[in-house]
């Protein structure tokens, strides 16, 4: 581990997915075929509808970090398999209810499973991969992994019935859009890597030196996210630009150009966002406010921090190769924002 | 506020405590009369002890910040001066108590009041402190400043006995560390900046702000405090260096020297901090392990995130005198460092 080039002087090289899904490409293989025997039902629906959003070409980074995080505490066993299958069920399972919460209409560049079959059956589908996953842990046999994983389900419904209060609040503080984040998305993270420890026997130490590096991972992950949804650091109107807007969602960019703004700025936000009168030309400006704000810049500069805080977690571990793939993934997903 | 200007480019200029003391001077004032009122006692060892540690010429940061947020909130009346000093009775309490708990020697200076009186006395003292901000806080009437403090004082308490978990504890994550952080220091300054905001009748978005300005304030607050107990970013061994290091105390600067250190830079934490096996130049061997890998300069970059989100927090407020001296005090806090 370099003591003597920080991890800010060393991002550019190691900004790479490619270590990780390479380090991982065995173990991912074997995943990707127990989700598709788990996806199998007699109900014909369920597979039907399961794979149509398993299969839109989700980057299954998650499951990646339970396999790399099993293979960085030196575990060689199987065990990690069905709980990666697991991790990547109840990722899935969100994004079916979370598309009939939002009401999306769009998902991956697809239309969403809801439009197509309906808001009942996403719903259904989505429990049913619930299920899936804890029979999956439950087959593993490991209480530990277990007690993580279900803890993990338990506080993404909390973070969702939160956001529900905090949508459409342009109000919302940093602190406040960080506990969504925290609940919504960096537990599920913080959970995929610290199970990978818990089935190779790591100590104490090193289960929390996963769970902090997981948890940092995915809040860099989510901001990042926040931002490529304006077209990244120096935006640029692209195709998959504005989900975000369109849908009034207050992220953290939103969060910081409506506190820095002027009142007519937060008369703008607040037209389009809270009240979704949103005219042709609003994308433009809202990016255009952003940018004036440096609120994509310092959103970037917010996730550095959390990237940081995720690579010194995992400082103490031994080098190998599946650490260093995991610390480029944080440099990776910081990096997708220029 | 500026929009155009960030945080950054402006700290230099803005890193004064002057503006919050001058600001707060006519309200600080008559705090410091109702903190030697309320000291009284006829037990006549309580208001000696007491005014020991009270008179021992601490900042006296957490009271200021209440009567500025009252005043940024456009309160003019009374009431946030009993409640200022509630704050600083709270605060002064768990100095009593955590000299007694971590076996201090010294505080500010000076000996510590369980080393002059003892430690019953030290305790006890405390209590009665805690009791009169107490009943301050009746007095004033409200119910919602109650909560706010009554809570603080609740996680506080669970701070003090996290710590005795995590204490000398090497192998501490980062975010184990802000766990503690955030329950003992943070949310007093938390409570402090939001009762100022609920005194006001402030709205639940403007008590937010303050609360999450607070809490951001506090962490940067306590991660600086944690860089010059090793003589600060660029460091030089002072008399007032090292305390923590002799205490065993695992602070973010160690917790990242440990991480990123070799093997060697390991055994020497463990030996210096959790056996207490200290010689002569050991606090330079330290201070140059902290050096060697970035660890003072990464804690004050990581003081430098929280802030900026203390910043960002009370942004949308109208600029005034108070809202100014805010974040001066904020730029002060870090700037300590250099």
């Amino acid at each position: 581990m370099g003591v003597v080039l920080s991890f800010e002087e060393n991002s550019a090289e190691r900004a790479s997915i490619s270590p990780l899904v390479e380090v991982t490409a065995a173990g991912m293989q074997r995943v990707n075929r127990v989700v598709v025997e788990r996806t199998q039902s007699n109900v014909t629906l369920i597979p039907e509808v399961a794979r149509y959003l398993i299969d839109s070409g989700g980057k299954r980074l998650r499951p990646m970090v339970t396999i790399a995080s099993a293979l960085a505490c030196g575990y060689r066993g199987d065990a990690k398999i069905k709980l990666a299958a697991a991790v990547e069920f109840m990722h899935t399972a969100t994004l079916f209810h979370d598309d009939v919460v939002d009401e999306s209409d769009t998902r991956r560049g697809k239309r969403t499973a809801r439009l197509v079959w309906g808001n009942q059956e996403s719903v259904l589908v989505g429990d049913f991969l619930l299920g899936q996953a804890f029979k999956m842990m439950v087959e593993v046999g490991s209480l530990d992994a277990l007690a993580v994983l279900s803890a993990a389900a338990a506080t993404i419904a909390e973070g969702e019935v939160m956001q529900l209060t905090t949508a459409k609040n342009t109000e919302t503080t940093e602190d406040e859009y960080l506990d969504v984040v925290r609940a919504k998305t960096a537990v599920l993270f913080s959970a995929a890597a610290e199970v990978g420890a818990v089935v190779a026997g790591a100590d104490r130490s090193v289960r929390a030196a996963f769970r902090s590096y997981g948890a940092n991972l995915g809040i860099a992950f989510q901001l990042i996210d926040d931002v490529l949804d304006y077209g990244g650091e120096a935006p640029t109107l692209g195709k998959d630009v504005g989900d975000d807007f369109r849908e009034g969602k207050v992220t953290l960019p939103v969060v910081l150009a409506y506190r820095r703004g002027t009142d007519a700025d937060r008369a703008f936000w607040r037209r389009t966002l809270v009240k979704g009168a949103i005219a042709e030309d609003d994308l433009a400006c809202a990016v255009s406010l952003l940018d004036r704000t440096r609120a994509l810049k310092d959103t970037v500069e917010r996730a550095r921090h959390y990237g940081a805080m995720a690579h010194d977690a995992l400082a103490p571990l031994p080098d190998e190769p599946a650490k260093a793939a995991l610390l480029q993934a944080v440099a990776f997903c910081i990096a997708r924002a220029h």
